[in-house]
C-alpha cells in the first residue's frame, strides 16, 4: 500500500466536466491511499478570504484580459462566440483528478473509502488559519421562481465561517449578486459561469445575518465519481450512474462509496466540497469550501463481485458502519436514456417522483440480489424499514436516497 | 388536570372518515390527559391473532349476513347499490374519537403530546399476550404497477410479530391476497374495503420469510388529527391541513403535534397505528397494529399564538426534543384547492414534487415568522441545515417532511 499526495494545481484539476479523454494526473494501485486537495469553485465569491495568499488557488483562478489559467470551464463549446465563456459553464465544479487505478476495467467496481477530511485554511494574513465557505442562493435553486420578497429572481451569496473546534459553521455576511463583467468582457447578470471574481466594490454587504445561529458541520465532498463512457465531455452538474454531483452529506468521513467503472483506469475525480448541507441543497448550493480528503481506493474486479454486496451494481452505493444507501435519480442514466440532447433534456426531466421510482427499483434490486430476498420480501421490508430522503432538488438529475440499516441483517 | 381513559368500543370508534358532524365521545379540558385505545383496521388479515378473544375487537369487526356493527366504512355513499360497501371504503382507517376540547375554536391550535404508547396484546389463548401486526403490499402501494415477478398486480399480506423486550419486529408468514367475498355477497378481488375478514382457507401461507431479519420497532400512530371544516365526511386517506393520515414514524413517544383547529371542539381522533414504518411507506401500509396511546392535550388560543412557534400556523407541526418538522403535501389543502371532486382529483395530483414545494414554503414561513429571519436568511439556512425526507408516497396526498434542528437556535 502506497500513500500518495495529490495537490490541487492548474495541472491536477479540471473544471466543470468529467472526461474519458483526460490523462490521469496520478496512477495508483488498488489498496493505495491518496490525500487529495480540492478547491471550491465558489472561492471567488470572496477572493480575499478564499484565494488571496494561496498560491495554488491564485494560479487556478487566474483570469485577466491576457491570461486565463483554466480556459475550459464546462462540457460545452470551447470556440466562441460564447454566451458565458469557454466550456459555457455547462458543468461548474472544480475537480481534482483524474486518478487512474491500475487494471480497472468496465464492469469492475471502485470502492473509495473516505478516511478523513481537512478544510483548507485561508492563506491571507488577515484571515490566516481560518476557514471560509460560500452559500449562493442561485438561479438554479429550488426557491428561485418562488420568492416572496423583492427584488424577485434575486441571487444572494452568504459567506460562512467554519469553526473546527466547535465543528460548527456561522454566517458572516451576505450580498445580493450584482451583474459582474469578466476579464473577457462577457457580462454575467446571474451566476452563470464558474470562477467569475465578484468585484466587492459592486456589492453591498449585509452583516449580522443569521445572528446567534450555529450550523453543525457536515464536512463532505458534493462531487466524487468516475468518468462516464458515453461522451468525451460530460457536465459535472447532473449526477449519474458513475456518481458525480450527488450532494449527499453522508459521503463523509467513514463512508465507503462504490462506483461502477465505465472506462479503463476508472478515472476518479473529486471536488465541490461542503462544510455543511441539508437534504435537498435547496438554494442550489451548500456551504462551498475548499477541502482536502484522505481516501483509500480498492478495486473490486468484475469476476469477484458475485456473492458480495456489489453483485450486479450499476449505480453508486454508499456503505458506512450503519447503513447501505442507493441513489435514485430522475433518470437513472440520462446519458443513454435521453438521446443526443441529454444535456438540455435532463433539465426538463428533473423530478423527485422519477428519483423515488429509481431509488425504489435500485433498493429492490439490491435486496433481492445481495440479500437473496424474494420480491415480496424486499417490498415488505422496504415499506417497514427503509427510509427514502430527498438528496437534492437542484442538480438537474434530482435525487432520492434509499437507505437500509445493516443491523436488520445481523441475525442472518 | 384530569386523566381519562377512552376504550375502543363500537360507540367510540368511527371508520374511514373524519367528520365535523360526529358527536364527541369524550369532552376534555386543556391540560387533561387521555389514554386512547385504537384497533387496527387490518386486524382481519389474521382474525385468530388480532381479533379472536378480544371482546371489543370482535364486536367492532362483527359482520355477518344479518349484522354489521359498523356499517359505514369510508366517506362515500351509504345507500346502495355499492361497489365496495357502505361508505365505499373511501377512507379506511378505524379511528377512536372524536375527543372534544372545551373552548376550542377555529383559529386555535391543539397540541397533542404523545406521552407513551402500548401495543394491544392478542387475547386469543393460543397467542395470549403476544403482539401481532399486518403489512399488506397493496394495490395503492408505490410498487403495484411496477412489479417484476409473476403474478403481476398481486397483493401480498405479511404478518409480523412485535417483541417488546427486544423492541423489534419479525415476519411470521405471508400470503397472496385472494378474492374475498364479504357477508353481503360483494366480491373483493383486491383490498378495496376495510375490515373484510380474510378466509384463511382460501390463502396459502408462506412461512420462513425474511428469515433472520429483525426490524427495530418504531411504535407510532399513522393517523392523528382533527375534523376539517370543509365537508361533513372526509376520507381518512389523504392527509391535509388538520393532520390525519400523515404516516410519519416520528409521531411517536416524545412528540408534540400541533394541529390548526378547524371546528368548534377541535374533534381529535387517532388510529392507524404502526409497529414500524420506513420513510415512504412504500407498499401502501406499515406494520399495522392495535395500539393504545397516552396523550396530553393543550389548547393554544388564537390570541396567544403570536410570538410563539405557533404563530400563523395553518398546517400540522411536529416538535420533539431535537427538531421541528413541517409537513408538505402534494396539495396543501386539497379540500379547498381541488373543487367538489377533491376526493378523486387528489389521486391525479399525487406528487413528491408538489409536496417538496409545499414543504419548502411551509418551512420558509415557519423560519421567517417564528425565528424572525429574512427570506434570504431562511433560504440559506434551509439549504445548509434543513433536511427534507419522503414521508409517504401512498396516501393520495403525498408527503415530504421538512425538518430543522432546534439546537441551531440555542445561542439566540
Amino acid at each position: 500500500m502506497t500513500k500518495h499526495y495529490l495537490p490541487a494545481t492548474p495541472e491536477t484539476v479540471h473544471w466543470g466536466y468529467f472526461s474519458r479523454t483526460l490523462a490521469p494526473v496520478l496512477t495508483i494501485r488498488s489498496g493505495d491511499s491518496v490525500t487529495v486537495e480540492s478547491i471550491t469553485h465558489h472561492a471567488n465569491d470572496d477572493y480575499e478570504r478564499m484565494i488571496a495568499g494561496d498560491p495554488a488557488a491564485e494560479k487556478i483562478f487566474l483570469w485577466t484580459k491576457d491570461e486565463k489559467t483554466l480556459r475550459r470551464r464546462g462540457a460545452g463549446a470551447t470556440e466562441g462566440p460564447f454566451t458565458h465563456g469557454a466550456g459555457e459553464g455547462l458543468g461548474v465544479h472544480l475537480l481534482t483528478g483524474p486518478i487512474a487505478v491500475e487494471g480497472a476495467q468496465p464492469g469492475d467496481v471502485l470502492e473509495v473509502r473516505v478516511i478523513d477530511t481537512y478544510p483548507r485554511p485561508s492563506a491571507n494574513p488577515a484571515y490566516k488559519g481560518r476557514f471560509f465557505g460560500s452559500n449562493p442562493s442561485a438561479n438554479w435553486g429550488f426557491q428561485y421562481n418562488d420568492l416572496i420578497e423583492e427584488p424577485k429572481k434575486r441571487e444572494v451569496v452568504t459567506i460562512y465561517e467554519l469553526d473546527m473546534g466547535e465543528a460548527s459553521v456561522t454566517a458572516l455576511y451576505s450580498y445580493l449578486w450584482t451583474s459582474q463583467t469578466d476579464p473577457d468582457g462577457i457580462v454575467h447578470p446571474t451566476i452563470d459561469y464558474p470562477g467569475v471574481r465578484v468585484d466587492h466594490a459592486t456589492v453591498v454587504k449585509k452583516e449580522g445575518i443569521l445572528s446567534g445561529i450555529k450550523v453543525p458541520a457536515r464536512l463532505h465532498f458534493g462531487t466524487m465519481g468516475l468518468a462516464p463512457a458515453e461522451a468525451d465531455y460530460v457536465s459535472t452538474i447532473p449526477p449519474n450512474y458513475t456518481g458525480g454531483n450527488m450532494d449527499d452529506w453522508r459521503i463523509a468521513k467513514g463512508a465507503r462509496m462504490y462506483y461502477p467503472v465505465a472506462v479503463a483506469g476508472a478515472l476518479f475525480s473529486c471536488g465541490d466540497a461542503h462544510a455543511s448541507q441539508g437534504d435537498s441543497e435547496l438554494s442550489g448550493t451548500a456551504i462551498e469550501i475548499s477541502l482536502t480528503g484522505e481516501f483509500e481506493f480498492i478495486l473490486h474486479k468484475k469476476a469477484d463481485l458475485d456473492g458480495t454486496v456489489l453483485e450486479g451494481l450499476n449505480h453508486p452505493l454508499l456503505e458506512n458502519d450503519d447503513v447501505w444507501s442507493v441513489y435514485g435519480f430522475s433518470v437513472a442514466n440520462y446519458l443513454t436514456e435521453l438521446g443526443p440532447d441529454h444535456q438540455s433534456e435532463i433539465l426538463k426531466r428533473s423530478s423527485l417522483d422519477g428519483a423515488m421510482r429509481d431509488a425504489f427499483r435500485k433498493l429492490r434490486r439490491f435486496l433481492m440480489t445481495t440479500q437473496k430476498l424474494t420480491e415480496d420480501e424486499a417490498i415488505s421490508l422496504m415499506s417497514v424499514a427503509a427510509d427514502f430522503a430527498v438528496t437534492q432538488v437542484v442538480d438537474a438529475n434530482w435525487g432520492v436516497t434509499g437507505t437500509i440499516r445493516k443491523s436488520l441483517f445481523a441475525g442472518r
